[in-house]
């Protein structure tokens, strides 16, 4: 029986309504939104506007317009970072970061932009107090992720969104780790600009994801083109979402994505949060009476989201994953899963760990397989 | 009947091949390349490797590595553009452009990147000469659509790919209604930047497309962060194919995009034209025959892509797009078909055209109910 444990890379299976959704979207519809004025392309503009609806209800944004489709939250965060920093900007961000924000605020310290790299605690928490510290007159933006992909840590956004709008400070918040795990309510976080990928948490496809820019955050898109409408403008329309969906758009995906959330919709977010924390915990408690095993992140479950991060000693973690994967037929990570800062946090790079992300398709059986294939390896 | 004539938005059906690889890749293999190496994530890689090598061989590219997935051709286009000039560029473009070139070039120009826009004949034709004449020695880059998707003219590409060459400045072609109808041999034709999408004539799904660049053509990226590989690097890694494609990507679009060429290689591409000649051929005829009816784009077929574009005396375009779709259930295109200037070469701004697009699962019956349905149309 293989077992994925990957679900933080993305999610596997998805719900078999995600698979069906596609596939009526490349069938029956076939066309993308925006584009003809036939019966069909009203079909895929109506598919793509509830899907919109529907994503900003889950998260609580009032005008869906102010959710923008991207290929993945990579994009999306690079949006984010280009169309709103520049020279002479101050941002703070921490050592937890997953490449995908650091490479895109790395690449705007070449152009002039300052960044200060908040050092987070070895269970991967970041203070808000040193948020805080770190702040000047100059800084535009906090940015940093929900829920580390390598420990699993939850930040204290709630504190910070305080933080931040008392400052007059934006906040950007990756929530690749925490959408579809944690609730999230961008008023009540204070969140700014709220990158999220769909093929994670939120059971869609991959090839999907979208920003949500709060109203009154204006940013220059990052590929302009054609949109569907305002043909006949020279530059960009100004109108949302269609200023930053440019060129022909992922339907399926995005018809599978809205499939996702209609699942978690009927699911409940708590259940799917619950059956997470009853996974972790079983992996926590089992991978600390392994011996040699050494667990990061933080000690108490309701402070992890769905990530659990270990070593073990005399084993480098490609060795580990390769048994598990090859006797075991059980899939997990292994390495510094695009966040080389938060083992160097953590004091695992550059090995880095083995990462193990279960998620609502597991079962409590899957862990345990999990677990007594541990235990065989570790006693050789 | 429904009859659906809008192929070059984007192609429906796909073959049934693409629809059965999108739900193989989500089903079977449901994660990503590059990411974990367990044998799920091997089959993934292993997917998108032998999908990039087979785009490869189909457009002559000697090495495939230097052929990057983009989400459309507007990206890649975006990619294109603006990785490559810098302000004092001078670019020579032409004035049949869709949006998706032209907006990035105007973008372009707002930081000092210089464009002149080679102005086509009536029937689209932009003349290899008048490219010439407006190059100068700060000529960085010829940018142009291979075919236009308002007229279907074909452009004289190699006769414009020996001009860049001998000039020694890049050829940047635009194959959007190109790519899968008119072979495309990347040395032959002296192409250096290539931006096709995945889902018009490659019979792909949407959400896919990519961009070719040759040898010594650098690019900066335009999307930054997670590769799956160089994890520990700060900044983006050199490595082709990795330097472009940030983020997760959307596999099972890129399943499907496979699906097509193979479709493609399979049936042939000459026999593919073939048919697309002589439905463009029918719906000539016949359109020629009504009344009122002006057909704008090359009097020879041989010089026409699949797309065909006609006014009415007396009829707003929206009115016989309306009719086509609601009386007859018969889908085409109308309006301004986000090229703009095109329409302003062939005299057809701001009103557009009615724009007739067959593609390889047309039939002849589908021509002729879209004549018959003209003729009562127009005769009232």
């Amino acid at each position: 029986m293989a077992v994925y444990l990957d679900n933080a890379a993305t999610t596997f299976p998805k719900p078999d309504s995600v698979y069906l959704a596609v596939e009526h979207a490349l069938r029956d519809i076939g066309v993308g939104p925006g584009r003809g004025g036939y019966k069909r392309g009203i079909a895929a503009s109506r598919l793509v506007f509830e899907a919109r609806e529907l994503l900003a209800t889950f998260f609580a944004i009032k005008d869906s317009t102010r959710l923008v489709f991207t290929q993945n939250a990579t994009e999306a965060l690079n949006l984010a970072v280009n169309g709103l920093l520049h020279p002479g900007d101050h941002v703070v961000s921490t050592t937890m970061e997953h490449n995908s924000l650091v490479r895109p605020l790395h690449a705007a310290e070449e152009r002039g932009v300052e960044v200060t790299w908040v050092t987070a605690d070895r269970h991967g928490f970041v203070s808000t107090d040193k948020i805080a510290a770190a702040m000047r007159p100059t800084t535009r933006l906090v940015a940093l992720s929900h829920c580390s992909n390598v420990t699993g840590t939850i930040q204290p956004v709630e504190e910070i969104g305080i933080l931040t709008r008392k400052s007059g400070v934006l906040l950007l918040l990756d929530a690749a780790q925490s959408a579809g795990h944690i609730p999230i309510d961008v008023n009540k976080l204070n969140i700014d600009l709220l990158a999220v990928p769909g093929h994670k948490g939120l059971l869609g496809p991959q090839g999907t994801g979208f920003l949500y820019m709060a109203e009154g955050v204006d940013l220059m898109p990052l590929i302009v083109g054609g949109t569907g409408s305002f043909s006949s403008e020279l530059g960009q329309p100004d109108v949302l979402p269609e200023r930053y969906e440019s060129g022909t758009m992922n339907t399926p995906g995005i018809a599978g994505l809205k499939a996702g959330i209609e699942f978690i919709l009927e699911t409940g977010l708590e259940r799917i949060r619950q059956k997470e924390t009853v996974l972790v915990s079983q992996l926590l408690h089992g991978l600390k009476d392994l011996p040699g095993v050494t667990l990061y992140g933080p000690e108490k479950h309701a402070q992890c989201g769905g990530v659990v991060s270990f070593t073990v000693d005399g084993f480098d973690p490609a060795t580990i994953g390769f048994r598990l994967d090859n006797d075991y037929d059980i899939s997990v990570r292994v390495g510094l899963h695009c966040a080389p800062f938060a083992h160097k946090t953590i004091g695992t790079y550059p090995g880095g760990t083995i990462r193990v992300s279960p998620g609502y398709f597991n079962s409590e059986e899957d862990i345990a397989a999990f677990l007594e294939a541990m235990r065989t390896i570790v006693s050789r």
